[in-house]
């Protein structure tokens, strides 16, 4: 009873795997069971239930060293993040679309029809959007890796129909507040406005004010990660992808919540420059969803911003 | 000014090139031009503006050397059809996607941006369905070749978001009534519960007699594709997928025109004997669409379904 997670040293693997190893998970990861992580670095999770393999996972021989009859659930996280398959068209098509592919036969093969849960993204919707987004609305991604992530799920979902796997597909929120560094998705700075100044750092918000997101905090996501591992097949029937909860919060809210929780001087250390590039991608994602189908279901959501940002101060003060 | 037409011996692909030919294309082929076919077989048209060329479009040799930087127009028709890609998984990825994320890269190392005109389908719609499917209403493909053709139209969308190729991709109604003799497409019975009887044999029909088509006669889907080739990219914008007109007629309607239009000994032939694998596909898809769009860009429909045993008959006397 094996679980492989791609992406398994990013900071959602590893915080899914830390949540796996937890006596909470132990119908998922039962004694004798064990997690691969495979990434480009090293996994910080260090326990022996948890074997780091280091790799591209768009290699095939690496791909094909990760999965065997014993793995019964699988996580692919893995992937090139929004501003980068922008600026690297190939490189995104490799990794966001074939790899996935190449994971998906390699399932086929192996003859074991694993859960087969993939990080999706709310970058799959662009162009003219209702006020909210409901669950039928079609993908029309302004971006590589909306479409690359569109693609993904059509075929995640075909290779679920053909009984290859058992799949969930989950679009992600936007995930605030990231710890760590600034990455190179377009949607960084929706944790860089609150993670900096509340570290006493200056940060820039490259989008009007009034734009709105649709957010998730990690511990969030983590959550429902885990959720879409123990729904049964049933319950989701031929629509295996599921626009998860998340909260619609402007901006100058996010900053409103950074001045209350965290003081106005934390407020003051965010500018406001604005970048055409990444208003671009991200001021074509939709800022709010009916959530409906995914509620029912047993997904959650964040009681408000507020929370959100306690929740990031909790996190580092750990 | 060349223009490639993938699938040209086919009888869609024929069809077109004929239509291509013609005085009234002169714009889309001026004097000096060629229309190059590639297919399995050998174009049918014979004509010195025509090269016919016979090779697989999986094969990376045979598809390197369609393309020059003179082609401006591309019509990518070839592809498995949905009967046959539910049977053979693999071949009909290869054909039906991969093939076509290969001419997309040509078309962008050839670095002339030709417009590219896919003949997508209705089938990329399933699951549960309104009563009459709105333009944006996500995909939720029911067969492989759904799912296939739904990856390449975010593909292609992606690439002519790029600016790499200059893309329409025009979802075709189910085709009625195709000439020739049966093929594996799971719609096959839709011309055939008309050809077969009006040429005085027997047919079966497979599905239901309330179940719902969305139709167009041959006629009427190449006037369509000739107009997609003449479409600004300015009247398109963002939303280059297009569900093409049809008339939306149950089967039992279907056989009511025939007794009209071709005599009651016709409507006897037709024996009813359900198949459930065919069922299967076939009613997963939508028999109405709202086609406000389509209409206001300039696409055509039949008038009714009488008009389009009609039309079969004047092609079947030329």
């Amino acid at each position: 009873m094996n679980i492989l997670v791609t992406g398994g040293a990013g900071f959602l693997g590893a915080r899914l795997i830390e949540a796996l190893l937890s006596p909470d998970a132990h119908d998922l990861l039962p004694p004798g069971g064990r997690i691969v992580s495979a990434d480009l670095a090293a996994c910080p999770i260090i326990d022996p239930r948890v074997e780091s393999r280091t790799g591209d996972i768009a290699d095939p021989a690496f791909l094909a060293s990760l999965i065997d009859a014993d793995t019964h659930l699988i996580y692919h996280l893995a992937a090139i993040v929004s501003g980068q398959a922008e600026a690297d068209f190939d490189l995104g098509l490799r990794i966001n679309f074939d790899a996935t592919r190449a994971l998906l036969e390699h399932c086929r093969q192996a003859g074991r029809a694993p859960r087969f849960i993939f990080a999706s993204s709310l970058a799959v919707f662009g162009g003219p959007l209702p006020e909210q987004v409901p669950e039928s609305l079609s993908p029309l991604p302004q971006s590589s890796y909306g479409a690359q992530k569109a693609m993904a799920e059509l075929l995640i979902n075909d290779y679920s129909r053909k009984g290859f796997v058992d799949a969930r597909v989950c679009r992600l929120p936007t995930i605030s507040v990231r710890p760590g560094k600034p990455n190179a998705a377009a949607s960084s700075f929706a944790s860089g406005i609150l993670r900096e100044p509340l570290a006493g750092q200056a940060s820039n918000c490259p989008v009007p004010l009034d734009t709105r997101l649709w957010l998730s905090s990690p511990g969030t996501v983590i959550a429902n990660l885990i959720h879409a591992a123990r729904l049964e097949a049933e319950a989701l029937g031929q629509r295996r992808t599921l626009n998860l909860p998340g909260i619609s919060v402007r901006v100058s809210e996010m900053l409103d919540s950074l001045a209350r929780v965290g003081g106005e001087a934390a407020r003051q250390r965010v500018s406001h420059e604005p970048d055409e590039r990444i208003q671009r991608i991200v001021c074509s994602w939709p800022g709010d969803f009916d959530i409906t189908r995914s509620r029912e279901l047993g997904f959650t959501a964040d009681q408000d911003f507020d929370a959100v940002i306690r929740a990031h101060q909790r996190d580092m003060s750990r």
